[in-house]
This record gives C-alpha cells, sequence and structure tokens, in this order.
C-alpha cells in the first residue's frame, strides 16, 4: 500500500480523504502538476514549481507551501515508497469552505495532496510502436494554459480515442490542432522542420515543451511555432507529442492516415534519446 | 453543526471526507443537482432527478442509488438539519479509482455526496432591489448542458463581477449572452415579448428555465426561444434571471446601465409570484 500525503500528514493510501467541502471537489477550484521520478530522481523539478506557481497566480490561489517544503515531500514520498521510476502527483486547491461560488475567506487554508504512482516511464512499447491517434473537436474551456483539474473533456477524449482503437486524441479547435489530451503536439513537415503551436491560452505551456524546442534548436533543427492543421499532419514527415510522464512519443498514424512510414521518426526518435539524456543529467 | 450524506452514511459535516483518489477530485468527473426546499419541502424534486439522469447518461455515469432511494436521502437531510428553508446538494462522481484518463473498471463504486445549506429563499433583498449584472466573456466548456463540476470559470466570473461591485456576471459568445453564471437569462423586449436563449450545448437545461416558460405562455405572454445581444438586453424593458435556488430574480443595472426605469419589471414581480405559487404548490 502507497503512503500518500494529505494536509500535512503521510498516510496510508486508504486513509488519504478530504472533506466533501473542498472547493477542488466541487468546484474544480485546483490545479496540479505531475512530476517524474526516473532513478528515484524528480525529473524537471524546478520547473513544475514555476508552471505550479503560475497556475496558482493566475487564480489567485494561495500557496499550501513553500518549495522548499514541497521538495521536502516529493522526496520523502519517493523514500517512503521505494519509487525509483514513476510519478508524483500534486495537487492544490483553494481547500474546504462551505459551498459558495464566491472564494472563501482570505484566512481558508489551501489543501495540499500528492500521491505516486510506480510507472515504466523509459521502457514503454508506445516509444517502440508509437502512438495511433484520432483528432476530436477541443470543447475545453479557454483558459488551458492554466493546468487546472478540469479534466473531464480530456478524460472523456481519451476514452473517444480508445473506443475508436487508437492510443489517444489530439483536439482540434478552428481547424488547427491544439494539443493532446494531455500533451504538447508536433509535427515534422517535408523540409525537416519541426513545428508546433505556439504558446497562448489555447494550450497548456509544456515543461517537456519548452526542453524539447531547446533541444531541437541546439542540435540545429529548425523549429517553427506555428499552428498546423490536421492535415498537415497527416501528410507530415514526422508526428510526435510531449509531455512530463510520457517525455517524447512518436505518432505513427493519424485518423487512420499513416504518418511518413509508419514508423517512430529519425528526428522524434533522436528527440527522445536526448532529451532523456539530458533529464537524467539534471534530474534532482 | 450539520449532518451530511456520504456514500451510505449520515455524519456530521467535519467527518464528511471522501478519497483524494476520486475522480471529482482528481478530474471533475462529477455532476450534481441543488434543489431547494421550502416549508420543509422539495421543489421541483422529479425534474431535477430527470435532469441528474440526463447528466448522468451523457457521461456514461453510473447511478449511485436509484431515485426513490435518492429521495429517502434527501428528505432524511431535511429532518435531521430540521432545514425548512434552504438547499440540497447532491454529487455524483465517477468513484475513486488510481489516477488515470480513462475512466475506471466498471465495478467502480459511483460516489454520492449530499449535504443541506439553510438559506432565506424567498424572502431575499435581491427580489425588491434586484441584480447588477456585468457581462464577461463566456470561457467555459461547450458541453454546458451537462451540470458538471467544472465550476471554476463560474466561480471566477463571480468573483469579478464582486470586484467591479456588481451581484453577478452573464456570460457572453459570440456577442450573444448564453447565461448568467449560475442561471438562466432573459430580457423583455419594448413589445413586451420574453426572449431566452434556446436549448442546446450552449447553456444549461434550468429546472426552472422550463416551468417559467411554461407559466409565461399560460399566463398570455408571448415568449420567444432565440438568442439576444448585450445591447439589446441593455435596451429591454425588463431584465432577469431563473434558476433552482433563486427562483426569478429581476435585473435591473447591466454593465451599469439601467434597465427600463432600473427597477424590477412588472413582469418579473408577476413571474416570481407565480412560479413560487406554483412550487409551493407542487413541493413534495
Amino acid at each position: 500500500m502507497r503512503t500518500v500525503y494529505v494536509n500535512g500528514v503521510f498516510c496510508p493510501e486508504d486513509e488519504g480523504r478530504i472533506s466533501i467541502f473542498d472547493r477542488g471537489f466541487l468546484f474544480s477550484d485546483g490545479v496540479y502538476e505531475v512530476t517524474s521520478v526516473v532513478e528515484g530522481r524528480l525529473i524537471d523539478f524546478a520547473n513544475h514549481m514555476a508552471r505550479l506557481r503560475r497556475s496558482m497566480a493566475e487564480l489567485a490561489l494561495k500557496a499550501p507551501a513553500g518549495e522548499d517544503a514541497l521538495l521536502s515531500i516529493h522526496r520523502a514520498l519517493v523514500d517512503k515508497n521505494a519509487l525509483t521510476e514513476g510519478l508524483i502527483y500534486l495537487q492544490v486547491t483553494r481547500g474546504a469552505a462551505d459551498r459558495d461560488f464566491l472564494y472563501p475567506p482570505e484566512e481558508t487554508q489551501p489543501s495540499l495532496v500528492l500521491f505516486t504512482q510506480a510507472k515504466s516511464l523509459i521502457e514503454t512499447s508506445a516509444a517502440t510502436t508509437g502512438l495511433s491517434i484520432v483528432t476530436l473537436p477541443d470543447l475545453r474551456w479557454q483558459r488551458r494554459d492554466i493546468k487546472t483539474v478540469q479534466l473531464l473533456y480530456s478524460s472523456m477524449a481519451k476514452m473517444e480515442a480508445k473506443r475508436r482503437g487508437a492510443s489517444d486524441a489530439w483536439m482540434v479547435e478552428d481547424g488547427l490542432v491544439t494539443e493532446g489530451s494531455s500533451s504538447n503536439a508536433y509535427i515534422v513537415d517535408a523540409s525537416g522542420t519541426l513545428v508546433t503551436r505556439p504558446l497562448s491560452h489555447a494550450i497548456l505551456p509544456g515543461i517537456t515543451r519548452t526542453a524539447v524546442l531547446r533541444l531541437a534548436e541546439e542540435t540545429g533543427l529548425a523549429v517553427e511555432e506555428r499552428a498546423f492543421t490536421v492535415e498537415e499532419a497527416k501528410a507530415a514527415r514526422e508526428a510526435f507529442i510531449t509531455s512530463a510522464s510520457s517525455f517524447v512519443l512518436p505518432v505513427v498514424t493519424i485518423d487512420g492516415a499513416r504518418i511518413g512510414n509508419g514508423q517512430p521518426g529519425t528526428i522524434t526518435r533522436r528527440l527522445r534519446a536526448i532529451y532523456l539524456e539530458e533529464a537524467l543529467k539534471t534530474a534532482i
């Protein structure tokens, strides 16, 4: 049984409970981060904390603890659960208060919940075989840059992808791909240019996205930040996703159309390799 | 201290807790209803249950209990809390399971949470003085017809209204009013016609909306279901909102512009009165 963290207390997972009045439960009034653990160390931790800070600031959410304390909790969970490879999930909400759309009094304590998930991240079949993607209309709210727990549509989209025999979904708005259901989306066009949507309120500012774009430029790849259509994606030489928990994963079909020769692309595989190398080097 | 209901158990409110793995908490994977209680009786209960059924069906959520059982729990909460006037909040989620965007196994038990809020519903200052409304862009997801707990933007909108010194917000999309932050929106135009947006994925199918439109037609009022602009609303003779917890409430200003003579309108007051009369007559 896992040990989890809830509002100051480490406890067995089946005792990890929050009030039914928690605004995370009643109003989706909360944000989260998922940090990968490899070889018992945290990947890109400082950037996850920076994004958490930004999410909280956008929603005027109070920080439940300082970043040193959050780092300590992450490390304690790695130890207590003997986690060598997997994820640490962190959620902050505006806390528990009698139900009211208006925010509760300033002195209300935010809630802080963390738990681990053991999982093979580096050796995964998806990295070898690639993902099959279906495209779906992007029906999510218009502030996807804030990493809130309003994940119902992403969940529905993954279920719809599964129902259609695919691995995952890409979201489409006004004919243009926004992002994956829980990842950023990329193509490599016929000229070998890496294309991905620029940051805006429409997509999440991925931690892995920032790292991969920097590494791509360092390796001399042309990078263009612009939105692309589904048709462009289907005609691309390569396609892939990035996320903090999947790193870089190749996409081999989109709506049934084969991308390139239907195998994970060369550039994609190279980016995954150099991202992982860098991530392990800088893990804490 | 209130008595609340959580997954089969009545308990004191400070013991009302759910798992941190509840999908309502992690994914906003839940729906809710709020039923008004007046003179210790439930208003429009059957229609709330019908909408709950619809919300659950849209999300392939399993019902946590039959409707007879739900009625019994509502009545028990009224009794245990000696509730004469106020609200009963009900939330159903897909239950607790290890975190995964994909829905959990079929046998996962949905969660069921109910609690009361004592509140003056009939004698409220807003009914006499009317509401001041600000308009804000509607940034919510595109399936607002499903009553999910993805309420963060509605909450943000109410806070923004408060910051601007107003009572509440109306949402605007493509230049047209969708609905209030937690209510349906109406105007009475210069010719005396009641205008409100037709049902679609853009708005919640309000229980009180259905009742008020029927009563309006029965009293000989012309009713037109079409979307209206903010400019139309500002130039309207009357404006109002309906919701299960506020019934019918007059709007007297929109973005600072006075509606009619700046006092609650005649038709609005009449609709509130006949709605309340009917609601009390049919309460169970």
